[in-house]
Formats: structure tokens, sequence, C-alpha cells
């Protein structure tokens, strides 16, 4: 790779009053390597105890300034690879996800090694790692985005299974520079991520940077090999649906010049929508700091409905 | 097939209140077909006005009585065939799904031709039939529910793609009987179904059916080939995530005692969460009968998991 920040680049927020760890030029190709940090998570293991941590969830690797970048522009980083360490971790945090009733106080943790046989989850249960960033974001206009929740229109821990290698991520630019950031990969988890957290491993992610000028977005878009997908966020999850949906009528209509019948029809029929990750599209209640308000939703276009006639 | 239910046995509800159209011994391996009816969307295609319509949405097809159901069991529907006619129909109801905002009041509806070439969606879109049945049910213990919204323990307007050929529904029995019903098949909906509507067909269900002495449900459950799926209702949608969540926990953990960890990490790692249809959880707003509240979310285990040691 041509450049690499370590992970002592880490930092709890995405905003633009961090100094940069890299200034690079938009779309020459270069690959810039973010590593990431399991120390969280390798500490509660230790102390399974969260009074003990001395380091917070979710640092992300950055910021890098993008030359060039502009509010109104969007960034396309393509993620080219993913390098796991050796090892992953299981993790319970008392309060958070959709198993908390039943895995109640106890500090669950396990180690999770990784090798090349793939990731052992249990001694009979071993996957084919399928690794991918959960946490990945540019600064908002003012202060400082969460790296927990909630995601915004600016990223964040989105932890969308679609932000692996082959894939375009494509976030608003708000700030001249962008100020991109990385972090939390995972070495495999069930889309949505019901429990809050994955197996959830150090690793360096490997990117290029462009600059698309001028295309101006409301919420995150992640471009596969054969799908688009738009992110949708709002709450009740009816409205982060709409969201999304109408993200995509416009895409076709506007953007293809597609009759708006043939656009709600095909994606009646293959525009698939999902849940994203769990981390919700509003401040959590205080209280319950890892409960989601809110819904972070995607919706899947199948490119190959843009082939014919458009 | 042994049994036919013509479209005439439609009706507006999920209800024990009905006379049952047959009457079966479950797990003989007869089949059973339900007709479906498509006559509200040819009459929004002819009249384009909903003021006109002289039929309503969603007629679902029977009951059937099934001897020996008893409450506390559960009704277990293998769906073996889908047979669609020669067309589908794309329409948006106003006020209905996520692209009301964008379709607006016009009543769009579209006749969708069906042949051997497949479903033709636009003049340039042709897909393979992906058919399922969007509404199925048992009775409720009292009372009526709904064929539109919201979906219940008993089944009901659910939109699962996974009810398709291949799979097996089980639902609560409620009241002695049973008293299932089906209708609203699908020629191919889109994951989700954001629009409220997919292409909607009439057509012919062929099922079979069992009863599962003591099988408890709070929500229904979907066997496939490859998965069990955890149909989780709840309002907001964290709500619905976490019993849906909960009830593969106590799969793993109380049906098939696994460690309580194993289940937790795997879970984490591919027990994927979706969105299941548009229809809700509770009943809607009068002032906005399609517009959902709370949500329906599946939760999908691979069997693959259960292959070793339990």
């Amino acid at each position: 790779m041509d450049h690499f920040l370590d992970k002592s680049h880490g930092r709890f927020g995405f905003s633009a009053n961090e100094t940069p760890a890299l200034k690079i030029s938009p779309g020459t190709g270069e690959t810039i390597g973010f590593e990431t940090s399991d120390e969280v998570y390798a500490q509660l293991h230790e102390f399974r105890d969260m009074e003990k941590l001395t380091v917070g969830i979710n640092p992300v690797t950055g910021p890098v300034y993008v030359e060039g970048a502009q509010p109104g522009d969007a960034l396309a980083v393509t993620i080219h690879e993913i390098r796991l360490k050796d090892r992953g971790w299981s993790v319970s945090l008392p309060g958070s996800g959709a198993l908390q009733h039943v895995m109640g106080q106890e500090m669950f943790t396990r180690r999770v090694p990784i090798d090349d046989d793939g990731v052992h989850v249990t001694s009979r249960h071993t996957f084919a790692p399928s690794p991918m960033i959960g946490c990945i974001g540019t600064a908002p206009a003012e202060g400082s985005n969460s790296t927990i929740m909630p995601s915004t229109p600016q990223g964040g821990n989105m932890d969308l299974v679609q932000c692996r290698p082959g894939s375009t991520v494509y976030l608003p630019v708000m700030v001249e520079g962008a100020y991109l950031s990385i972090g939390d990969i995972h070495a495999i988890m069930a889309e949505g991520e019901s429990s809050f957290v994955a197996i959830e491993a150090e690793g360096i992610a490997v990117v290029s940077v462009d600059v698309v000028k001028g295309m101006a977005l409301r919420a995150p878009r992640v471009e596969t090999a054969d799908e688009w997908i738009f992110v949708g966020l709002g709450n009740p999850v009816q409205e982060s649906i709409t969201r999304g949906y109408e993200d995509m009528f416009a895409f076709l209509v506007d953007g293809h010049g597609w009759d708006r019948g043939d656009a709600y029809a095909v994606m009646s029929a293959v525009g698939h929508s999902q849940l994203g990750g769990p981390t919700g599209s509003a401040d959590p209640d205080p209280l319950h700091p890892f409960s989601a308000v809110g819904a972070v939703t995607i919706h899947r276009l199948p490119k190959a409905v843009l082939a014919s006639g458009d």
C-alpha cells in the first residue's frame, strides 16, 4: 500500500477539528491502509468489567484530508482489501443489543481465533472470514459525530456487511477536505447485527479515495459489483425506509430518466430493503446509551436493471 | 391436488366464526389448493378510483378446519407449489407505502403479463417468477384478524418472500381446528416490500398440513431447506428484533442444549436479521390505514450450524 496509518491515529469521533493524519490527492489510485484497534475487546476479556476500561469503543483511524473535496461533493472510498490478524472477539455488552434480556449483566467475552481454516466462533463452528468495515465516515459541518451511534448522513457506525472489499462507499462532503476516518473491522457479521456486536477484529482496511464533484447525498450510498445500495436513516423505521426508497426512486427517475411507473414497478419487484446495523438514526437515550432510536435501513437496486435502454 | 378451494371462498378476516370451507385430517400428505383472487387489482386498473371498488383488498381463501388441532399446538403448513395465471399487477395505492410521497394521489396501475418468458414488469424488464404467499394465518382466540395489517402472532399479511414452495410455515393454534386461510399471492416481490405492494397475482397455492402437538409459538416461524426463520413483531423496530432474536436464542439454548455463549457468538456471526413485510405489528392509525405501526422482522438461522454435536 502507498500510505499507512497505524492504530495510534485512533480517535473517538468524526470531526474536522482533528489534525489530519494524512493529506492526499484524490483519484490517483494510491492506496491507504487504515489500521484499526481491538484493544477495548481485549480489555473487556481481561478485566470483565466496563468500569476498568482505559479505552473507548470504536476508535476510528484518521482523519484523512482529501485535497479539493468541497461541501456538496461526495467522497468515493473504494475498499480493496481487509487484512485480519490472528484473533477476533465475541462480546456481550450489558444493556446493549437484542439479547441483553437473555445475556443479562454477565460480561460474556470470548477470544475467537482466526487462522487459515477460518474464524473459530465456537469449538464446533468455523466460518469463512467475511471481513467488513463497521465504522466509516466524513466529518460533519460542525462538532463531532459519534463512532458508536447514531449513524448520520456523514456515515458512522453503520455496520453494513456491504462495506467490504470490492465495494465503493459514497459519503457526503460537509467540510473542505472531507476528513475521512475508518474503524471497527468485523471478521464476520450477521446481516442486521442484532446483538449489537459482531465478531470484532483488529485489521487493516486498504482503500483508495476519489472525489465526485457536485454529487449531493443526503445519506451514504454503497456501490458493489452488482448493486447500488441506498442507506435510509429515520425514526420510526418506516421513515427510514421511505427516505432510502425515495433516494432510489430519484436515482432512477431523475438520474436515469426512467418512467415513474417503471421505477415504481421494478422497485416493487426487485428493490430489496433490509435492516442495516443496529445503531439507529437519532441520539440514544442517555440512560440507555447502547439502545438505538430509529433505524438504519438499506435499499438494494440490482445494477442489471440499468443495463437496457437508458 | 386432493382438495381445491376456489376463490369464491375468499373472506376479509381470519376468524373461527366462519363456517369451514373444508375439514381435513392432519399429517396425511393430502394436498389442498387455495385459489386466490386478484379482483381488487383488476378493478383498480379498470376504474382508477378506490371509491368505485366493489371488493376489498387481500381476501383469504378458507378457512380450513384441521381435525385434532388444539390451542397450544402449532400448525405446520408445507407449501408444495404456487401456480400463477397469465397476469399480475403493479399498483400504487394513494397513502400507502414508502413511495406515496413521490407517487402521490395519482392512481398508478399496470397489468403485468406473465408467460413462459417470465414476469414482464416493464417493456424492458422481465424477471423470473418467484411466487410466494403474502397472507397466511390461523384464527385468533376471539374476533377476527385483519388480512391487511397488522401482522399478528397468528400470521396475517406478513409478506415474507420465504413463504414460497419448499418452505413450511408454522403458525400457533389458538382455537380448536386452527382455521387456516391463505391469500395474496405475489408473482415476485422485493424483500421488505417497501412500496406496500408487490407484483400482485391471482394463483393457486398447493399446501399440505400437519399438527405439531405442544409446539407453543409466540409468533410464526418458517422452515426452508436451509434455514429456520423466526418472525419478530413489535414496536419500535428494536422491540421486534429483540423478540425474534430471543426466540432464536431459546431455540438453540433450550431446544438444542447449546451453551449460551456459543448461541450468542454464532448468532452474532450468521444469524441474519432483515425486514419482513411492511404491515407492522399494531393497529394502524385510522387516518392512515395503510401506514404501519411497528415492524415485522425476520431472523434467519442457517440449519448448518445445528449439524454438529447437538
